[in-house]
């Protein structure tokens, strides 16, 4: 006795989502077959049509449905400053404080040497390429603050100086409105090497 | 500035998935949007496909592609005993044992009250009307050995036996607290030869 075709088929195919094993990718597939079969055509549709829809803005790298995306277009944007992010997450973060105009450029991921994510993966051709703009003044780089996305941080800095361009890094200190008893060492130490005038 | 709406539309359908909240359901799509557009494709075909072709075996519940499934309709069965499982995984399960010859009835779910799951969601209608054929001698209940499972079987052991079937239950060699799809087969072998009346 074996599962029916479509269902092993739906489950193996569960399987490509990052995280997703055998047991959750059935667990899954019997829900939206059991539970939910509107959800699972709704699915259906809009993988589809993401898919087919959904590319990357030939200036930023974010994810749009035009060859331009709407903010790389956008004549009330400052084209002297480049932000520099991981993902279109931390982009909408960064639109969302309403303290940056500038223009952006998002990596779709960071340097991962462990996991074969190098330069070539994270498209930092493009982003060099970007920033031969001769408009711009200043790239700021806005990647986490993990191992990571530090480390993205420095080579992309190291590549941009090295073509005379200002380059700056986010902030670290202690979040607002936290109490220092909650922060970590590492954070309140790195701020209080980073203190400034008042 | 906004994610482009057939993101947002895929961020959106990839929530349906029991489990998944708003941070998983945007790493998927980010993910299948930049590393797996085959994948996403694939997936897209798979749902519509299961949901068009897999509908439930009439006689037994499971999921088929046919208006009889197999395992019913297979004349190496045996008719006078039914095996009431909660899932199709734990049917392959006991089928693995190579220690049941019978036929099977999957509730596709189990009695959930504190989930608002109760004789109705789990067919139980259905489950009696098949248990009033004349060829059923006994109905063995593999529902799982979880507090839920146990209640289920304990529930539908008094409605069976109130129609004068004879009712057993898989012998507690199966561990207590944990679920048939993990138990080594050779247990599960074990526990139906000494499986009891209740
Ligand atoms: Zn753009
Ligand atoms: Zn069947």
């Amino acid at each position: 006795m074996k599962a029916p075709a479509p269902l092993e088929a739906l489950t193996e195919a569960l399987r490509r989502l990052p995280g997703v094993g055998a047991r959750s990718a059935q667990r899954f597939a019997y829900h939206l077959l059991q539970h939910d079969r509107e959800g699972a055509a709704l699915l259906a549709r809009a993988l589809s049509e993401a898919v087919t829809r959904i590319r990357h803005c030939s200036r930023c790298n974010t994810f749009t449905e035009l060859e331009v995306c709407e903010t790389c277009s956008s004549p009330r944007r400052d084209p002297s400053q480049l932000c520099v992010v991981e993902t279109p997450a931390d982009q909408l973060m960064v639109e969302q404080t309403m303290a940056y105009n500038g223009l952006y450029f998002v990596l779709m991921g960071r340097l991962s040497p462990l996991d074969g994510i190098g330069p070539k993966q994270i498209g930092l051709a493009r982003l060099l390429e970007r920033a031969a703009d001769p408009a711009l003044r200043e790239v700021i780089l806005a990647t986490n603050f993990t191992q990571e996305g530090e480390a993205t941080a420095h080579y992309i800095g190291e590549l941009l100086r090295a073509r005379g361009l200002k380059v700056s890094r986010l902030a670290r200190g202690v979040p607002v409105g936290s109490e220092l008893e909650y922060v970590d060492p590492s954070t309140i130490a790195q701020a209080m090497r980073d203190r400034r005038s008042v």
